[in-house]
Formats: structure tokens, C-alpha cells, sequence
């Protein structure tokens, strides 16, 4: 193959897999050995790349050299014991092989006829989580709805916004456009997350148009206010057409009262979607389940991201609906090159229908491996593990005569602020983020500025989290040296 | 770790990637063993599997057994030498590894602070490409512009289309929605992908909005048609927003004329958009490279699939802006949890504000692999064989008594119909699919159907280009034997 310079044979493949094997054992290893943040500043990892791309292939021990001097300090250690920042990304090896194989088989599953595998799996990996969590029927393979892999919630919600702004108006806003569809309306809670703002922008909805609910004293979305919204909104000929309920927001993981709105979206065939991209996998543990999945039998759409805490790796959202009709409405298109006989049929499902892509790669199979090489029981094992280290954590905080939660606590997150207010608790979060062996997060709960300590990542223990305890508990250095700095 | 059972050491991954290599070894070894299409009817493979998921963990041996009796049938050999149905798919070997590093590294990079790695490799990767490619200046790093990883052609089209809209109108349509916005337009060739018929359904300008302008002898966008509708519209109310000029058309490889819509879009204020998903990669080759940048100085944003052609394994789009504010201004949400020190300072890029998504993957580390273990001259080469094989068929196809080019050979893809009609054209293809070595599709020019051949996987070879050949010139069966069937 002197001649072929472009071509590598399986087994050079596979040498050269196995070669990068060392760097990889030794990379998984060190996750807890600096800091998880990056130490990097703007600009430093790009002025130690070239300018252009090299003349000629380089034998891949230099890469792997320049994977550990060059890239390495760039990464931040999602993967570290002591990563508490904005919600896990786990890449569980499992998963990791999952994914491998996925690039191997270099499946394009965005009809049937390309990849009967990618689609048929896809769909009984959906159903066999959809048992797994305790989800409704209505969601089931086979029925008038089914499941899907998006690649995250922010497209997921983005397709169910259109599916239900086509849903209300016949089609015509695809059509014809927003602008022949008169006056719609979005619902969210204030706590929700901005994808559903950023969809409403994008969706031509307008982001004027999101309601954003106010929420109760635990964050969640007050039903008795989304409700008056609509009816207000209704009244004044503007329709109500989808509301985004929220299990497990991102700022406290509050959830939203599902079963109430479920309700009150009925009054005006309003869409309801629930977002639990965090909390859903908490639904694998039978006894943390019924928060999670409670109202999903009146949701028109619900959704999970594997690849937060179930280790999926990313990218990798679950989308189930209960009606995939207005879904493929919206997102279909059948250009000639595109047909086959399949599709002619009418017997197969063609995943391109439904999402914003057209293409898929097969990501059915990351969970195929993780669901059987891991299973089930022991991703809830994860799951109460780490439930556990934050009720600990919930403890240690309530003990304490600085701190309190600013939040009750959600599953595995805890929101910690300092009772002398903003100053007082950005402090504490720079000395937990300045120790070296923690990366939390913040956000702001009722204009108080809030430490977020989301527990789950993999490699978590109870070591980690006991010295991160020690360390809120080394106490405040004080007005004083935070006026020096 | 045995109360622990979600947990996977390191060195046992390292040992599962091994213990599945025998496998992939042997499966890319028999890229060519089959037929490339799955022997499978809708419905086989789902039955094969359990209805419910396991009640425990498994050994990896038995699912790779699964892998090779359930799943191996309902793959489609996108990898087969004899792979010429819609365009290549490729994961070259050094991308798959680059890949399998993104899942070990676990970056997610929506923020710069969330993985200054992901971010400063992609910036300089999209600018290894532009230069290798010969894109103008207006897209390199560093400028008012830039370049950014989309999953997919079908998600930058969208983005690039709501950035036009909101550029069009102050950004009222994200604001306020499209019912504020008046009346826009939208315009792309009758020879356009799908993905812009899709975009404008989702973004509220409409299906019926998108203007399929007539196309010349070769399928190529006619000029004066689109500068006439244009014209029209404008007069009429509706504002020209967006045209999408396409370099390699999906069905016959057609080129549209870039510069002359660069000059007629900019007296619209028209964005002018370039998708050479597929044809981009031929860019790497200087002298293939005039037709497909030609205009590129006019365009707003320009995008291309290394995922295609190139082999840089599904999904990874490149798209390049000339003016990144726009499309910030239409993607970019800062929710409070969000916020941090380095993008306050302004001094960096965070990615999540130029696509749909929040959450990204660490994709460039496999262009980065593939760059500098293949290196751009051997993918070039790679492009040049790709030609001349096609230039091989075109020649037979020229002889043949009863088959004839329906378009000009467009780089590595040939249309072909036979002379007698579809009827007769529609036999040649099955013919085709039913040997066992290759796979084709069709696609309609000027309502004539027509057999596309689109050569170019990693595996192709003259022996299979020859053995195509000489299935087309064993003849056609004739009426008779097809009445039959």
C-alpha cells in the first residue's frame, strides 16, 4: 500500500489502538492527581499548536507525546473524584467501547434501509430504558409514540417545540411560516433551563413569547401562576402551545409539579414536554423513581441524558413521544435520493424524521454494551451511592454554623451558600475551586448566590466528599483577608 | 470494588478494548465479504433482541457473540470497496482512534472555561483546514469570523439561516418571533439538499418561502433565475434573506455559481451560504480545488463534512463564518449557572453560541489525529484516485451502446441511465444491488431516473471500479425478463 498512503490495515488499527492503550490507562488513572480545572489561560494551548497543518504524516508516538505536553493541561478533568461542577458527564468503558465499536461499524443510520441495525436497536435500547425507568406505556415501541436518540436536550426540546407549534397550527408554521400562524405562547419556569429560551429564538416562537412561571419556595414551577399565564394569554389570543416541565432543574434540581401541568396543558391541548436531562437516570433505582417519572403518563414528550449521569458519554439524549406523528410532520422531507422500498412501505422508521439532523451515528450501541456489560442494578447502585455521599454532604451543611442549603436537596446535589451573603459565599467556593482536588459550579437561587456541589461522577468516594466537608468546615477566613485579595 | 459494581478500572477497560479488537479486526477485514446492503427484512433484528433489559452484568465475550450473530446482520457495509450508494461515510483508522480519545478524555466543551482543549484545538484545526483547502482569509482564526465543528450540514444550515434572519431584521425574529418580522425569503437550487427545506420549516420562514430555483444543463443553480426571483420578491415586500449555494449537489455532484450569487446576494443583503458537504474535501487537492472554493471570498459562511469523504467518521461538519456576531447573537442565552471569569473577560470563544446545541463533544481531536497521522497530502492522493476511478467509469459509460452520463461526472460521482428509459434504468441498478459486490442508488435529473454511482470509500479499488464496469456491460436482460419479475 506504498502507493495508498491514505490506507491503514485492521491490524495497524489495531496496533496503533493498542499503542495509545498506555497513555490512556495512565490518563484514567491520574483523574484525581491536579486540579480538575484546566490550569491553562486564554490562548496558551493554541500558541503551542502549529499555525498550519503539517506537510506529512508523523508516526503517532509524537502525537501521543504531544497528546500529554500540549493537550493534557488543556483538559479539564470532568472524569476527577472530586468534579462537583455544573451536572456529570460520564464516559463510563463501557460505553467508551460502546462508542468504539459505533466508529468501527461507521453506520449512517438515517433511514431504516442505511442501517437496519443502528435503527432497530436504537429502538429496543429506548424501550428496554423506558422499562427500566418505570416510564408509561403510552411511550412504548410499537405504539402510536416511541423513542429516540438525540444528541442533547437542547435539540430534543428544540424538535418538540416545532413538533407542537406545527401540532397547534396544522402544519402552517412550517409551511407558511411563523409569521402566517398568529400568536403563540411558551411556557417554562424561571429555574428552567435556557435551551428552551434558546428553541423559542430559534423556532421563530420569539424568546418575548417564553413565560418564564415563577416557582415556590423549593424552585419549582408554581402551577397555579403557569396556569393563570395561559389563561391570560389565551384570553387575549394568544395561544398556549408548549410548556416545559423541568425533574431536576439545573440550578437546585427542583422539580416541577408534572401531573399539575399535565393538567392544565390539557385545558388547552398545550404540549408538555418534561426535561429531565440530570435526574432521569435516578429512575433506574425503584425507590428514587416516583418523583422522576410522576405526570409522565399526561407528558407528550419526555427526556433523559444517558450521558450525564448514566456514563453514556456524550453526546446522547433519550426523547420518548407519545404521538411521533406531529414530530415526523415537522421534520420530514423525502427527496428523491432518499427513497426505497422500506421507506415506500411505510413499515420501517426512519430516525431522520425525527430530529433536526439528517444524518445519526449509532449511538444505540454505547448503551447496548453499558445496559449489558454494567446492567441495570448497578447503575442504581450508582445512583443511591451517590444519593448518599450528598445526604452526607446535606448533613455536614445543616451542622454547620455558617452555612446553610439554599435549596432542599435534589438527589445527589446539594446548593450551599454562607449566611453572611454573596461576598461571604463566593469566597467559600473560591477556596474549594483554589484547594485543588474540587470544581464546583454556582448559581443564583432568589437573587442569593448559591455554591453547587453536583455529586456523580464516577470515580466519586466517600474520601473525596468527607474532605471536601473538611474543608467548608476549616471555616470562613473572614472579612478581612477577602479585602486583601 | 466489589460493592461497587458500576465501577470499571482502567486496566480492565484496556483489557475489554483488547479483547474486542480480534473482532473489529476481523470485521474490517471482511469489508468486502458480503453484499454491502443488510440481508435483513424490517423487524428480524429488534426480534433477536430481549424485550426488557438484563437483570445483570454480563461477560464481554457474550456480547461480542451478540455482536457478530444479532447486530453484524443489520449493518450496512458503508465501508465496502464496493460502497457507492448516497456519498462515503468514512472513519478512517487515525479518526476512529482520535475519536475513541475524545470518549477517554470525557471533555465537554461548551465553554472554553469547560475544556480550554476542546476549544483552542478546534479553533486551530478548522484553521489547518482552511489553509489546506486555499478558504479565504475572511474565515480564519483570529478574525471577525472563525470556524466551529457542527454534528452535521443539516444543524449549520439551520444555524446559519436563523443568524441570517435575525441579521435581516436587527434580531426581531429571535426576539420577537417570525410573526414579527414580516415576510422573508429564502433560496437554494431545485438540485439543494433537503436540509434547507428543513431549516426554513423550523426556523417559522417556511417551506412555502423557499424559493427552488430553476437549474441549467449541468444542474447547476441558474444565476439570472435567482437574481429574477430575487428581484421579484423584493419588489412584492419579501426580503431576500438567505441562498444556499451548493458545491456538489446530492445528486449529481452539480456546482453552483458561487461568485455570481456572491454579486447578486450582495444586493440583497442576501447571506449567501456554501454547502460543499461532500465536494469540500476535494479542496485538499490544489488542482481540484479552483470550481470548489470559486466565490468563497463572497460567502458568508462556507461548510464542508470531513466526515464524508475525508474519513473523518461521522458526525463532524466544518462550518466557517465570515462574521461570527450575528450568528452569537442568535444562538447565545447566558444563564447564571453558565457564567464565568474567562467568559466575562470576553477573551475567548465559547462554542455553545455558535450552534444549536449547549453541550458539545471534543471532535477536533480526531481531525487533529487524522491530520497528522494521515497528513493532507496522502488524503489528497486519496481524492485523486477517487477521480480517476470515476474517470475510469465515465469512459466506459461513454462507450456503452445503451448507457450514457445523465450530468457531466462531477469529481468522483457519475450519474448514469440507460437509453431505453427508467424502466430499463431501474433494471441496471437492481441488477447492480443483486450482484453482492456493490451498492447504488438513484436520484431524478430532469425527471429522468437515474443510477448514482458515488465512488469513493477508504476500501475502494480499481478491481471493484473494473468489476462494476464489466456488470454494466454484461448488458440488459431486456423487457422480457423484466415483465417477468
Amino acid at each position: 500500500m506504498i502507493d495508498q498512503p491514505w490506507r491503514r490495515s485492521p491490524e495497524q488499527f489495531a496496533a496503533h489502538v493498542e499503542q495509545s492503550l498506555e497513555w490512556v490507562v495512565a490518563h484514567m488513572r491520574a483523574a484525581g492527581s491536579r486540579s480538575p480545572w484546566s490550569p491553562l489561560q486564554p490562548g496558551e494551548l493554541a500558541a503551542r499548536l502549529p499555525n498550519g497543518p503539517p506537510d506529512g504524516p508523523v508516526p503517532l508516538e509524537d502525537v501521543l507525546a504531544d497528546l500529554q505536553e500540549v493537550i493534557e493541561p488543556g483538559l479539564v478533568r470532568w472524569d476527577a473524584p472530586g468534579w462537583f461542577a455544573w451536572f456529570p458527564s460520564n464516559a463510563h468503558p463501557d460505553a467508551i467501547l460502546g462508542d468504539l465499536l459505533a466508529s468501527v461499524t461507521a453506520q449512517q443510520g438515517m433511514l431504516w434501509a442505511s442501517s437496519p441495525a443502528c435503527t432497530e436497536l436504537e429502538g429496543r435500547m429506548l424501550e428496554w430504558l423506558r422499562l427500566a425507568m418505570g416510564l408509561p406505556e403510552r411511550f412504548a415501541e410499537g405504539g402510536p409514540g416511541g423513542g429516540v436518540i438525540q444528541d442533547t436536550a437542547s435539540s430534543g426540546v428544540l424538535a418538540c417545540m416545532v413538533a407542537a407549534r406545527d401540532r397547534a397550527t396544522d402544519g402552517a408554521a412550517t409551511q407558511r411560516g411563523a409569521a402566517a400562524c398568529g400568536e403563540l405562547a411558551v411556557y417554562a419556569s424561571e429555574q428552567s433551563h435556557s435551551s428552551v429560551l434558546k428553541a423559542a429564538g430559534i423556532c421563530g416562537i420569539g424568546r418575548d413569547h417564553v413565560r418564564l412561571v415563577p416557582t415556590r419556595d423549593d424552585f419549582s414551577m408554581d402551577p397555579r401562576a403557569a396556569a393563570e399565564m395561559m389563561s391570560k394569554d389565551a384570553a387575549a389570543g394568544r395561544r398556549p402551545v408548549f410548556c416545559c416541565a423541568t425533574v431536576g432543574t439545573t440550578g437546585c434540581g427542583a422539580v416541577d409539579p408534572v401531573s399539575d401541568l399535565g393538567r392544565i396543558c390539557g385545558d388547552h391541548q398545550c404540549w408538555l414536554h418534561v426535561d429531565a436531562a440530570w435526574a432521569g437516570t435516578a429512575a433506574l433505582a425503584p425507590e428514587l423513581r416516583g418523583p422522576v417519572v410522576a405526570g409522565a403518563e399526561d407528558a407528550d414528550s419526555w427526556s433523559f441524558n444517558p450521558h450525564k449521569w448514566m456514563g453514556a458519554a456524550f453526546d446522547c439524549c433519550c426523547l420518548w413521544v407519545a404521538d411521533r406523528r406531529p414530530l415526523i410532520d415537522a421534520m420530514s422531507i423525502e427527496p428523491e435520493y432518499l427513497r426505497n422500498s422500506a421507506t415506500d412501505s411505510g413499515g420501517v422508521i426512519d430516525y431522520r424524521d425525527w430530529h433536526i439532523q439528517l444524518g445519526r451515528r449509532f449511538r444505540a450501541i454505547k448503551l447496548w454494551l453499558l445496559l449489558r456489560c454494567t446492567g441495570v442494578s448497578a447503575i442504581a447502585e450508582m445512583v443511591r451511592f451517590h444519593v448518599s455521599l450528598a445526604a452526607r454532604l446535606e448533613a455536614a451543611v445543616e451542622a454547620h454554623s455558617h452555612l446553610a442549603l439554599t435549596a432542599p436537596r435534589s438527589l445527589s446535589l446539594c446548593c450551599v451558600h454562607h449566611m453572611d451573603g454573596d461576598q461571604a459565599t463566593q469566597r467559600v467556593i473560591d477556596r474549594v475551586n483554589a484547594d485543588g482536588r474540587f470544581a464546583v459550579t454556582h448559581c443564583r437561587l432568589q437573587d442569593r448566590l448559591s455554591m453547587r456541589v453536583a455529586i456523580g461522577t464516577l470515580a466519586v468516594d466517600q474520601d473525596t466528599v468527607d474532605a471536601l466537608i473538611e474543608v467548608l468546615e476549616e471555616g470562613d477566613p473572614g472579612p478581612e483577608a477577602a479585602s486583601i485579595a
